[in-house]
């Protein structure tokens, strides 16, 4: 992969024109992984004045003596691991002071991830230092994913279509939601994941179709919604997944009811993902089937939203979003309806959006939609 | 605990005589769950000129509708829970237009958590409104915790030791080292805990005693040191507990060498605990017999740091630190040594630091610290 970073590092130079005298200090944690393949605690990325065959090149710089891959200094041939000098106390200021010392005029920060408070300590540490503000233009690059990424989030999603597939066979009735999803996490461990991309949630009953409900120690009952959201991570990426079922040998009359109108706006969300579309497009397809059902007028909860080296990241699939979705954006698509005291359904696939000719949306997470009665 | 809040926020607005025409934004989620008693994701906390008697008082704003205790929008009768307006997409940028409306003339905010982006759109919100920084104001207010604070941190404590203590009773030669941290941390659910305190950390053979060490498929094997570091979370506090094992029969001289260094080196920290004593002469106390021993020079890493509602908090035990102990402050102790290819001892426990008229630092994680054979 590190060929990869490098290229993303120059398009980034490229993007900043950040050839001449101009340094770009990248502080959020997820860029820095996205830029240079890992991202310690506490680091920040400098891309130095005069490109990476200068004198300083791209440097992270570590707080503590980097470990594993990093431990040799040399990352590539073009991005060296450095710890802080011992009076340094934060990443960013040191390598603002190494800007200066570079001969760099300007240094493009992130404006958005970094404090005032350490804005102000990195201005103080070059005051001959112009400092601009980079924006979420890694973010912007981080959008569209290639193939070792997608090919990362298929294995993500893979791994928590077994562990969801494996809990499915055992004996839920009695069970507490935090157990089903202590369960669920390790088995999310046991096919090879990093850990769960996110807390596993598992709503039974009146707690089903929450989003993001965390486990409470109430035990699935019999005619019970169960709904459980789970993601693995793996090499870095992250995949979600949600399912609702119900409980006992026969679902009752509403409960088919709701759990057909959540699947219809859920497929035409899914239907919805195509290069070009804009995001709002996405959240309108499944949001006005639960609209005309009557279920609108909730929580102004987005429709979906992109995922990668964080569980959620840009796009996002609102009402109120602006943009358009590209060939190779990752997005979840999971609309759901609750119903007040008595419960609800969440259905959450993450999926990777293709052009028609490519056979249109990949579907990553395929564990079966049927409303299963378990 | 609700009339708690209330006098922590009374505290807070003496402190930045925020009587008059001056309100006070907080954004960090510690210290919003510290003066309101709970942080929905992106709420942030304006304390409005006039006071809490005032015409806005003080306002827990929240993204999405609050749930749970928050959702009858009246905490008690000083703090109201409200949502966002639809219009408004950050919980800092309506409360900034608040505090001007009530006829702030300054907002003072937390410049090192406000991103660069996040104040300049606050400023822009209220364009007739001072910004000023409130710094750790609330950070300084938490290190000193009241009686009901540190009886949370006596129950996580209790349930990293019941944990712990199961996990001694099985059979380690074998398992994993991925294996044994979810053991621990389904223990620390099944025991109360609302989750773990922290990623677990279970280090074998030449992987203990390195801190922070994230569990790997290596096997425990005869032979090895086994070190273990986990904490639970209850009630919102942290604590953190670490001891190191050794696996089989008869410890080798030099395991049992090393571990009396570290071991001597703890104590020396635990016993330097009291009210008035500087924190760099906590981390010294340690730090000195590590280096008598040979082990010195090694990483910067701080000797102990503060736990409350953050694992880590303020004060950090660590040779740079200015400022001196309280009593009620909660503190972990925890050097170690680590010798690469062969393995290392940490030994970690929970304490608050007590006066000698009450019989000195009272000790939260009792399990033992002798030399376990297993």
């Amino acid at each position: 992969m590190s060929e990869a970073h490098a290229a993303r590092r120059s398009q980034l130079r490229d993007r900043c024109a950040a050839a001449g005298s101009t340094a770009v200090l990248v502080t959020r944690p997820a860029n820095i992984r996205y830029l240079a393949g890992a991202a310690p605690a506490g680091a920040a990325l400098l891309l130095a004045p005069g490109g990476p065959g200068g004198p300083v090149g791209d440097l992270l710089l570590c707080p503590r003596p980097p470990a594993g891959d990093l431990a040799g200094g040399l990352l590539t041939g073009e991005l060296r691991a450095r710890t802080l000098s011992a009076a340094a106390a934060d990443a960013a200021v040191e390598a603002a002071g190494l800007a200066a010392a570079a001969g760099a005029e300007q240094l493009v920060v992130e404006e958005h991830h970094l404090s005032v408070t350490r804005h102000r300590a990195v201005g103080a540490a070059a005051p001959g230092l112009r400092l601009t503000d980079l924006g979420r233009a890694v973010e912007q690059q981080r959008l569209v994913k290639d193939e070792q990424e997608i090919a990362a989030l298929r294995i993500a999603a893979e791994i928590a279509d077994q562990a969801l597939g494996e809990l499915l066979e055992s004996i839920l009735v009695g069970r507490t939601e935090r157990h089903l999803a202590l369960e669920l996490e390790r088995r999310l461990i046991d096919h090879g994941a990093d850990g769960p991309a996110f807390p596993t949630s598992v709503g039974t009953g009146p707690h089903s179709g929450l989003p993001g409900h965390r486990p409470s120690d109430r035990r699935v009952e019999e005619g019970d919604f169960l709904s459980v959201c789970l993601g693995a991570g793996y090499g870095g990426y992250h995949c979600e997944l949600g399912r609702t079922f119900v409980i006992g040998t026969t679902p009752a009359r509403w409960q088919i009811e709701l759990y057909e109108v959540v699947f219809a706006a859920q497929r035409a969300g899914r239907e919805a993902l195509a290069p070009d579309v804009p995001y709002r497009d996405v959240d309108r397809a499944a949001r006005q089937i639960l609209d005309a059902a009557g279920y609108g007028g909730g929580l102004p909860v987005p429709t979906g939203h992109g995922v990668g080296l964080e569980i959620r990241e840009d796009p996002e699939l609102s009402p109120g979003a602006m943009g358009k979705l590209d060939a190779c954006v990752p997005v979840t698509v999971e609309p759901g309806v609750h119903l007040p005291g008595r419960g609800g359904v969440r259905i959450d696939d993450t999926l990777v959006v293709r052009p028609e000719a490519d056979g249109g949306p990949e579907l990553l997470t395929i564990t079966t939609k049927e409303l299963l009665a378990l």
